[in-house]
């Protein structure tokens, strides 16, 4: 099986723009601070994202539904965290 | 000239992600404050954000390119941000 190596940084860029959420989101969740944190960014973000979601469904793009399906969940947890802990 | 609604969803989701970060420059310009900001993220993401620019110019992909060039630099000038007042 070939490898195609233009697909492959696509893909490695896809999981990295996807987990880079985590260390936040854990960092949140552990300091419970989130002054430093943009309120508009993530509203701005979470309403992308979501919107992302609808257009892989809509076009059926599988790794596009699954990034940010995924994606959304790391930056609504940071969105609430943030309206709680203001 | 008729309008594609399903490609217009795409161009909102990507102007949103896009535009998601000028926020949080601007505040943390301001304010000079990056504790509540996690290193990790933004080093995973601009890391991303330059794969996904790579992978943009490879297929040769406009919107992919702008997209990733215009949010690089945000994200980016958080990262030096992150680093300089940390």
């Amino acid at each position: 099986m070939e490898i195609n190596w233009i697909t492959l940084i696509g893909l490695v860029a896809a999981t990295f723009t996807t987990i880079a959420f985590v260390p936040q989101a854990i960092k949140t969740i552990r300091t419970r601070n989130t002054r430093d944190l943009s309120l508009a960014m993530y509203i701005i973000l979470s309403t992308g994202v979501i919107l992302w979601l609808i257009y892989g469904i809509f076009i059926n793009d599988l790794p596009v539904i699954l990034a940010n399906a995924i994606t959304s969940v790391f930056i609504i947890s940071i969105l609430i965290l943030k309206i709680k802990y203001k």
